[in-house]
């Protein structure tokens, strides 16, 4: 379950640590090498262990509510809040290395990074909890099933009762039919009439990040204790890749977003620069 | 420039930290205040300053080599690429906070996420190490600047020479028009003729990772002395905001990816599962 190879050891200690010497930052920062000279004065050769990135049990259902309040927070977004309620959680329960994460940097994937609506930030802020633990070889199916979930379920599904700081009560749903920002919220916009610089709106993503967070560490908890099998699998991606897949005659293809949304010539994707309705 | 509110202490510390209490991983990993205490014993009280990530100017030329080099170590790829080339640059010159960092998590942007084919991992990268630095109010026009340029600008630029890894010499061109991974990978593959599985196409992806790392750092640079002036307008953008815009007549806009891939009516959104050509 735990990569701790020569690299994670680079990456996590730095390559200068594994050499015996950090820098520290206004005297705070000690080295562990330090550490350990101070607490056992007769092993003052032994090396250090790197840090280790382990993943833990979460309950889904305690960690909702904090991906929800990890989206208002300072407008941080729903990267943050995904990931925020993954390893800030952890951080409280286990301290390092968890805690050590500079986690403002997560605001990254707010409105699929900087208001560009790429990928959902909520999916981003999950895949980047799991790459902390799992390589790329393990993490991809992990990805994949939350992502084709994504895809598929109509959405929001988690309600914050009286703990809203948005708009409260039920809200109205939508299947996004794409892990884009950009699609997920311009179609429930498009479904329900709610404009997307609202605050309405605002309140679906909060929701959707918990939903997000939700399935994130379901799966992440079936991982930890074996029993995780993907299940979900693309028509679409199977039926093109049948000619623009690896070998094939048209050898093209790059991705595993459902194809449907972009290529199946509905009146979104028709020329709206001259044929506009 | 640099950030540091409580929060980011909070952040970066972890709250327990702030508290005095960080538990120990493998014995190694000491509290800042165990260090403090070990090392200043008459100052016992004195709280931790917390670490401050402030960005440094860095030389473009010098980072991209090390950025095509990073996609390559391990297959860790474009994200891990673009994001250790700049911020394991500062690590090797100014130790931590850089070095704490868990590199390998970056690997998480690896093929638009996951194979997925969403956010160019390259980009992700830049962003993600921008998010280190600057709140989304400074960073977002940085980050605007950089995939403004990257839909527009023909990739890859860089060439390795002997250094190659993957193909040597030139490679073709192409303007990817998008900031997916999907759709710069497959038009390039496209207008090429190269599969989108082969090694030329990696080189191409390696070379492209190189060319982000070196409009990252000249935004960054530009940032740091005051000089950084966005200067990329997007016209579909503009077109299709003034009735998909805030307050407009059908205000469901989310997102500022060129709209015209998708929103032209190209034969390449035409509904391929119907009427294939």
């Amino acid at each position: 379950m735990t990569i701790v190879s020569r690299r994670d050891m680079l990456g996590w200690l730095g390559g200068a640590a594994i050499g015996g010497v950090l820098a520290g930052v206004g005297g705070v920062m000690l080295t562990a090498q330090e550490g350990l000279a101070a607490k056992r004065k007769p092993k003052l050769k032994e090396q250090p262990k790197p840090a280790v990135w382990e993943p833990h049990f979460l309950d889904p259902n305690a960690c909702a509510p904090m991906a929800y309040k990890g989206y208002w927070d300072e407008g941080l977004g729903c990267c943050y809040g995904t990931f925020h309620s993954i390893i800030g959680t952890m951080a409280a329960k286990y301290g390092a290395p968890y805690d050590q994460f500079p986690f403002r940097m997560m605001e990254v994937g707010k409105s699929g990074i900087s208001e560009w609506g790429t990928i959902c930030g909520a999916l981003l802020g999950a895949a980047s909890a799991y790459a902390l633990f799992w390589g790329r070889k393990e993490r991809d199916p992990m990805v994949t099933e939350l992502f084709r979930w994504y895809e598929r379920t109509a959405l929001p599904i988690f309600d914050p009762g009286p703990a809203a700081q948005g708009v409260a009560g039920a809200l109205p749903t939508h299947v996004p039919g794409s892990v884009l920002c950009h699609l997920s919220v311009s179609t429930w916009c498009h479904a329900t009439g709610v404009e997307a610089s609202s605050t309405k709106r605002s309140e679906r993503c909060a929701r959707v990040t918990a939903d997000v967070a939700v399935k994130a560490i379901e799966i992440m908890n079936a991982k930890i204790d074996g029993s995780f099998a993907p299940k979900l699998k693309s028509k679409a991606e199977a039926a093109c890749g049948e000619c623009h897949g690896k070998g094939k005659v048209s050898p093209i293809l790059k991705g595993r977003m459902d194809c449907t949304p972009c290529h199946s010539g509905g009146a979104h994707v028709a020329d709206k620069f001259h044929n506009h309705p």
